[in-house]
């Protein structure tokens, strides 16, 4: 299926002090930047002047990762957004929060507050959150199954999408002479009753700048591909080679028409590791010696806890062992496969593997020159595999420092990403419309709509 | 009981364009300043130049009052803190946020990140929420019940204070050469089992600069006042009458070292809502005004929310009808007998109560120039009636910049009121130790300590 050539989309993957394992090794780090404000004002600025379309969060609400090896935990991401928000103009601001361990109106109204504050640039990364370590933050023993999770998350999303547009966009009447505020009419209640959940509305905060926050999805999982096909403006993904990003690309553009959406609506955005040196030996040698920093306990748990099997005694120096099948995966089905199919297909060793996974937990490393990354940058964007890619530098703020100042001319100078920032919110950026408000489609074609505030 | 004269505390409540329902009819009125990030930064700025300890924002999770008549809705004001925080540098920053429709892991480590990126200013005001327009937006029909939410609210804040000393404070090994980032010991499950909630933690974001963020209470019924007691380090009231703050006053401080707390250590700061005139005429003319502007449909209805009873057909121009009871009120039991103690009181008609009610919905109103309000509050302060006050504008801005330009300097020149911020936190404003780590406590006595990393 060949891409027609046009602007690729750039959103900075913002973790901690860095994707790599090693990242804090380097003298260069900041200890405690992880819980810094300061320091994600810095690189929110750095992906700005770079002309990012968004920078974006990860998030689970429990202590992930073992902290004896490496700097873990986040700010709530949600609560650090309206702090990056007011230092920046014009680029995006995405956090990933959970459906499975929050409920609708709240999470509704958070991301809504934080696309008024930001003038319009929110998104939201909607995750199920696999693991039993935040499931036990939250009363339960193991964490729901994958199939209830999603079915949970669908409904959860059709909650917020009522919500939002649960204030008509011209509400306001302020009428000061006459005591009128605003028109009761055009603010609805939703009397959502489902499966998991009843919300009778309206929001207690008005449709935002951008109509609803960017939806933004990252699973890639079959229930996840579904998921992402019915609801995603935008899909973080992790691909190893071209041909299985092509195939991706392939696969969710076809789920996505068959839900009657415009698949172009939709952007992909495969997930990278830029490894950059000024001559390919330099980034090769930046690349081993960043495996070589790697602990492999920490590394030996974190694969544990990626294909749910207990690995922390395995030998470093043979294969990977048998570990079961994807359909008994509670977690992260995908990252599972990906990971298994990755290990058997180059025949590594146990701490080869853990080599690749320490920068990016699954997602490919480009390693070599700015001019050779953005080569491969280019490649899968017109061969059909990427809209875009979610940038997810080893060494924060180096590495973005590096991509920006390095990598981002080229594909400038190539006619493939922006110099300016045409439009003002999130949406703008990735090329798509602001929703209509349902009720007053609904209105508009004659239809009756219920009305919130004169039946208080 | 003579109060020892000191310095007093100020906390700017900031609700919408003005405490006072007829705020937005002003010409001078930013209609849409409810939803505006900018309105917000500038009243931050107003009070932190003023020197004031805090401010403030109120919550409920669902739509409150008659939007037909007065802007209604907020912000989520946990989303709306970081934008502050970024934007000031001393003043502490307090938002409310409910333990009936919130988890604890998610708000402890919500107010923590508040408390990072603000350098230790955060405060979090813990409420229960009553109405039933809220727990119709998280699957009730009715909100639970008063002892209830209490229990509740106990044991939430019980392991939120868990979850806040989960990592002590000397964390941090650093060591890069041999790959030790931190010290496993030194962050800890929490394992609580308890009657609402099982979590396990820890929390994924370290202790914070205040050790945790100060905990405000704003409940006066007698579950309210308990909790206060037990939990709470500032108190927000409302009352009427001096004899009224110091009976309060009075009784919460006993209570308070009831617990085996010193009741030094809880300050309590009764709602004032000033209306501000260059003469006392002036002022009065304002408070007329502001009471002719009041559309009587919203105030019943406000007020039929407020004491349990429906009363949108009242009779304006005759004392308030029979409503029943306290002990069989779910919501706010507090707020309920002080409205009807108050109409009893001065046998005052519906229209006059709603007048009285249409500023500060039973906070006590100030009414006069600076000279006498400050006078009002000076009296209050040394005669045991508060530590401060929580100051509501009828206007904003412009009744906190009235304040902050008029009556702040009488205060300060008075030796009332600080001229400059001695400490950083707002723990320090309030003069509030930090508290101690349990963890760290229970080390230093000997006693056995679990750690959650190598259980991992």
């Amino acid at each position: 299926m060949p891409h027609r050539p046009g602007k690729l989309h750039l959103n900075a993957f913002l973790m901690t002090i860095g994707h790599h394992e090693s990242a804090w090794r380097y003298p260069e780090s900041n200890l405690t930047g992880t819980w810094d404000v300061a320091h994600y004002q810095h690189l929110a600025r750095v992906a700005e002047r770079a002309k990012f379309d968004s920078i974006f969060f990860g998030d689970g609400p429990a202590l992930q990762g073992d902290i004896r090896y490496r700097p873990v935990g986040r700010l709530d991401p949600t609560a650090l957004l309206p702090a990056l928000a007011v230092v920046t103009e014009r680029i995006g601001l995405v956090a990933t929060a959970s459906t499975t361990y929050n409920e609708p109106y709240n999470l509704a109204r958070r991301f809504a507050t934080i696309d008024h504050i930001s003038g319009g640039r929110a998104g939201w990364n909607i995750v199920t959150t696999a693991g039993s370590d935040a499931a036990q933050n939250f009363g339960l023993d193991e964490v729901p199954e994958h199939r209830h999770r999603y079915e949970r998350a669908a409904e959860f999303v059709d909650v917020c999408l009522q919500l939002w547009d649960s204030w008509e966009d011209d509400f306001l009447i302020g009428d000061r002479e006459k005591g009128r505020f605003a028109d009761g009419d055009k603010i609805h209640r939703i009397d959502h009753e489902g499966r998991f959940f009843r919300v009778r509305g309206p929001l207690n905060v008005p449709r935002t700048p951008q109509g609803h926050p960017l939806l933004v999805q990252a699973g890639s999982s079959e229930d996840g591909r579904e998921f992402a096909a019915q609801y995603a403006e935008a899909v973080f993904t992790a691909q190893q080679t071209l041909a299985e990003g092509q195939a991706f690309y392939a696969d969710l553009k076809r789920r996505i028409a068959a839900f009657g959406r415009k698949p172009g609506l939709v952007k992909i955005l495969p997930g990278i590791v830029p490894v950059l040196g000024g001559t390919e030996e330099e980034a090769r040698r930046r690349e081993s010696e960043l495996a070589e920093l790697q602990v492999p306990a920490y590394g030996l748990k974190q694969l544990s806890g990626l294909i749910g099997a207990e690995l922390t005694e395995a030998d470093l120096d043979r294969p990977l062992p048998p570990v079961g099948d994807v359909t008994a995966v509670r977690g992260m089905q995908s990252r599972f496969a990906l990971v298994t199919d990755l290990a058997r297909r180059e025949n590594l060793t146990v701490r080869q593997l853990l080599s690749r996974l320490g920068g990016g937990r699954g997602h490919r490393t480009f390693t070599g020159t700015p001019e050779q990354v953005a080569e491969t940058i280019e490649e899968w964007f017109t061969q059909g595999a990427a809209d875009g890619f979610n940038v997810m530098p080893p060494l924060l703020p180096s590495g973005l420092e590096a991509f920006a100042e390095h990598v981002v001319p080229i594909l400038q100078r190539r006619g493939l990403f922006r110099t300016e920032y045409e439009g003002t919110t999130l949406r703008d950026h990735y090329g798509l419309p602001r929703p209509e408000n349902r009720f007053a489609a609904r209105r508009a074609a004659g239809g009756q709509v219920a009305a919130a505030a004169p039946a208080r």
